[in-house]
């Protein structure tokens, strides 16, 4: 069975070293101090790797089961759950208001990267009352946040995000789901959506689900969608439950992974409703729910990497196979390790190397998050937004591609289901999906995010990448290995953004051609930036002699990996680009 | 469900318009007249579509069982099985001295990708059964031919191949299972081999496995392996069946995919079997299997590939889902097909482009193959064992890369089992991992056929690329979009291989470091080359008026695009190359 081998010195590192959390003026980071963060991660390793992933494979095995009307969450959940209750750890970065701790996003993330590597199936149940949490406290009304909040943010009660519909997913102008006001202010839903997340579960007293739908007589499509709250069971004024609300599991999904989440087709049938901020504004909200959702998502994608690459190398070293070309190296033993081989390392350095900068540039994002949320600092806003697609699209396209590699290093037994390889690459293939597919983030990246605020974002973040190869332009160690490439790939990321801009007005076929190789190229340049800055960081930290030498220097040499095998993949990308719209639409529709 | 589509009208366009196999030289080849081809393969694709292909979903869904030694397979394979066995389908190219039909491989091989992508699970019965006739056919005494060949022509009984032991798949030198010869001649075998497809199941009357073993007293390591038909049950003199021997399986694998076939460990206590060919050379032996199913598996990858990508199509085409960014194209219906969006034209031109070619390259390679066996032709067979890890390896690389991109068009919808779709993912799977995982290809292509006969094999591809350009220089149509990004792949592949020849004595590891991205580097070559030739056969025939100008012409804008924007990561593929061994190596092995 597969092993949690939580990341908690590299996170260390990048909380610290290099983001420098401690010392940022974000209000609440002042707490951030590497004992706090460091006592906070040993806490959510334990739970992660002690608690949660033991179940994983049960949660594979077993899946969930419907039977009239009741959902069973495999063998342990339940209980697995009551812990991550009972820590608090559920309301971390929760408002205090409502019950929540209140630390900020990025320590949130660093945990939930653990919990989500541990047990991605299970994670998601507090995940997504995060989500539906998230978008109550942002946009609804004082009443329905004292009432539902409390609850949520000890997941006493869970939450749902109620999206899609049979024949409607990312076009959400289609949806069909009807809310009928009623007298009393509340309205009665009607419909039906699919794909429900722990849309229903045994693990909570009550659900509570957010769920668009159209008044009628509202706009056509997508301006006509409002935002709702929809409990499984209705909450008196007291607090206690009343009655079962009109509102149903009628199947549940067999996934291709995932399997010990229940994946549901929730049934609305005249259920009793709250609209949550304006009525027709019901996209808004959902966004916030969305944005958070998209780092979330990237988040498991990277955590499932991180899984599985931890159980390669512990594979790698193990397993003996062949012997080194260069002479053995295992003389007592009948065979090397795996790990001599060339072509293994290769494998485990590609991991590595993406992991490793991946985290990196998503505890960056939260941090401006955070810098967002409780500073209203407009910039970091602005850059998170236009790095929230990177984010959810390229961590998930190489984090699947990364427990693709690591099932490899076990030839014939990673195909074997009792090995738990099979689990990464089936779990983490949702994440390129769902929250948005990865061409729809790449078509939020290009077609929105790039050109927003007249491309302000995209320049911020060019500058912030000209500024800090400026500012060490003279450190002998980063100006070949780190600055150069950084500065190559930052060229290529201009040049197609350039070429966007100049074509996509005329033609915008021609940018949406390139979105993919975009959001690819765009990843990259990022992952470059987190190596430079962590050499930085690592480099620093040797100078002031650090007791930790061999970690940092192994810092510099998987940087210098990434900047010399991985991160030149920008150019093909903007080779891609650049040939236009031409090849990719000449084809008629009937041809294919 | 998915439906399959068989490629009959590509394959006879590679055939005829492409490699002109009616005009070869090659012995048996004038049989193949496109009226013949077109007819056998008109009743394959029947076979493929209306009996093989239905039973997909179900093999995969009931898997195989086993309960009291007996393997049973899912319900409907045994009939799938009878009507390819009556139809002659299983003897196609066998030796008509064993009662095959004799027809070349390459017809053969279209044929195979039929069959494998309709239903892989089922097709290996078969497939292994023809792999154990070659190494039996090529390498044991006329008796033992004699004896097994006529009923594993017919599939009567079938065949295995038993290599891999619990602790070795690759390392095949320290393979365990022991040969005792006994005063008959006949040797009693003990061990246990794992991962044996097709070990038991209650299909045929006998199963006759090829066994890797040791006899005792032989060389160490793989120069002491022998290779011994075992059958399950014993064949009397006159060719009726006797006692059970003593071989059984002792449990079924639970697999990420191929469900249908049973994946088995094998038993062997005291069984009688019969060495084929000298005692300690069981090694060439293997290799004739192994050859033919390395490319027989990179024949399944692409046959996943391409049934994933036309149901891909299908429903890009009929799912309506948001607008065209250049204006509406469906304006009656609620919202325009995905097929109009970009992101999802360049995934399916992304398949396509890849499909068609690697179609092309293994049609290409069956000739040579045939060309081999037929006529003795030397340079024909250097090339085409120089091009086989290339054929497995990156075809099943990418193939699998397809089935992921086919799934994604499906979005939320492709990760349903229901939908099928995660089966062809889940399948492909396999066929980066069996004869040989990936990263092997790539080390038998860089470390052993490369250089081998002085380079001899590869001097002939380049020459081939070379005369090919030469020839066709003053093809306006030819130019400027395929000859000059071949010359281009075609240098960056020279470049590869010099600069191997330059380190690789001193340090082999900055070969093997390279060795992935050099197969990779090397498929692309091949499918650029295979393009080329395409473009120029398609331009023929549109210049010979042809009557199906619209197939020809997209299979230039089809080409082109492949020229554009696939072929040009040769580029990136070398620039890694070059990076040498000192990134892929620095690390120490506990500091990953």
């Amino acid at each position: 069975m597969p092993i949690y081998t939580p990341p908690q010195k590299d996170m260390e590192f990048i909380l610290h070293d290099v983001l420098k959390v401690h010392e940022s003026t974000t209000p609440g980071y002042n707490e951030l101090e590497p004992d706090f963060t460091g006592a906070i991660l040993e806490e959510a390793a334990k739970i992660a790797r002690d608690v949660m992933a033991p179940l994983n494979e049960v949660g594979d095995r077993e899946g969930c089961t419907l039977e009239n009307g009741v959902v069973r969450t495999p063998t342990g959940f339940q209980d697995a759950f009551d812990t991550l209750r009972e820590g608090g750890w559920t309301g971390l970065d929760c408002d205090p208001e409502y019950g929540g701790q209140g630390m900020p996003y990025v320590l949130n993330a660093a945990v939930g990267e653990m919990q989500a590597g541990a047990n991605m199936s299970l994670n998601m149940y507090p995940g997504l009352t995060h989500g539906a949490y998230s978008a109550i406290h942002a946009h609804a009304s004082d009443t329905l946040k004292t009432k539902f909040l409390p609850k949520m943010v000890t997941c006493e009660w869970t939450g749902t995000m109620n999206l899609t519909e049979p024949h409607c997913g990312t076009d959400l102008g289609l949806l069909r789901t009807k809310a009928e006001p009623q007298d009393d202010g509340s309205y009665k839903l009607t419909g039906q959506k699919i794909f429900i997340s722990a849309g229903e579960h045994d693990m909570a007293e009550n659900i509570i689900h957010l769920v668009l739908a159209k008044i009628p007589g509202g706009p056509e499509g997508v301006k006509g969608i409002s935002l709702f709250i929809v409990p499984k069971f209705l909450v008196k004024e007291d607090g206690t439950l009343g009655a079962r609300n009109g509102v149903a599991c009628g199947n549940l999904e067999e996934k291709m992974g995932i399997h010990g989440n229940s994946t549901c087709v929730m049934n609305f049938d005249d259920a009793e409703g709250y609209l949550v901020g304006e009525a027709h504004n019901g996209l808004r909200a959902m966004f916030t729910m969305m944005n958070e959702a998209r780092v979330g998502v990237g988040l498991q994608g990277l955590s499932q990497a991180q899984a599985a690459y931890s159980n390669a190398v512990e594979y790698a070293r193990d397993r003996l196979q062949g012997r080194a070309v260069t002479g053995t190296e295992n003389p007592e033993g009948p065979a090397d390790p795996l790990i001599v081989h060339p072509d293994i390392r290769r494998a485990l350095m590609d991991q590595k190397a993406f992991i490793e900068a991946g985290r990196a540039f998503l505890l960056w994002g939260a941090t401006m998050i955070d810098a967002h949320h409780r500073s209203d600092d407009k910039a970091a806003n602005g850059l998170v937004s236009l790095l929230t697609p990177v984010m959810k699209g390229f961590l998930t396209d190489k984090g699947f591609e990364c427990t693709v590699q690591a099932q490899q290093v076990f030839g014939g037994h990673g195909y074997i289901e009792e090995q738990g390889m099979s689990q990464f690459v089936r779990d983490a293939r949702i994440t390129m999906i769902y929250e948005g597919a990865n061409g729809v983030q790449a078509l939020d990246l290009v077609g929105r995010k790039l050109a927003s605020g007249g491309g302000k974002n995209v320049m911020a973040f060019f500058e912030l990448i000209k500024g800090f190869i400026k500012e060490n332009e003279t450190n002998e160690v980063l100006k070949d290995d780190f600055l150069a490439p950084l500065k190559a790939a930052s060229k290529d990321l201009q040049a197609a953004s350039m070429f966007f801009m100049q074509h996509g007005m005329k033609d915008p076929n021609a940018a949406l051609a390139g979105s993919t190789d975009f959001l690819h190229l765009f990843g990259h340049t990022c992952l470059g930036l987190m190596w430079a800055q962590m050499a930085k960081a690592a480099q620093e930290s040797l100078d002031a002699g650090t007791a930790d030498e061999k970690f940092m220097q192994n810092k510099l040499v998987t940087g210098r990996y990434y900047m010399q095998r991985l991160l030149p993949e920008t150019g093909l990308r903007l080779a891609r680009i650049m040939s236009g719209a031409a090849p990719v639409m000449a084809l008629a529709a009937e041809d294919f």
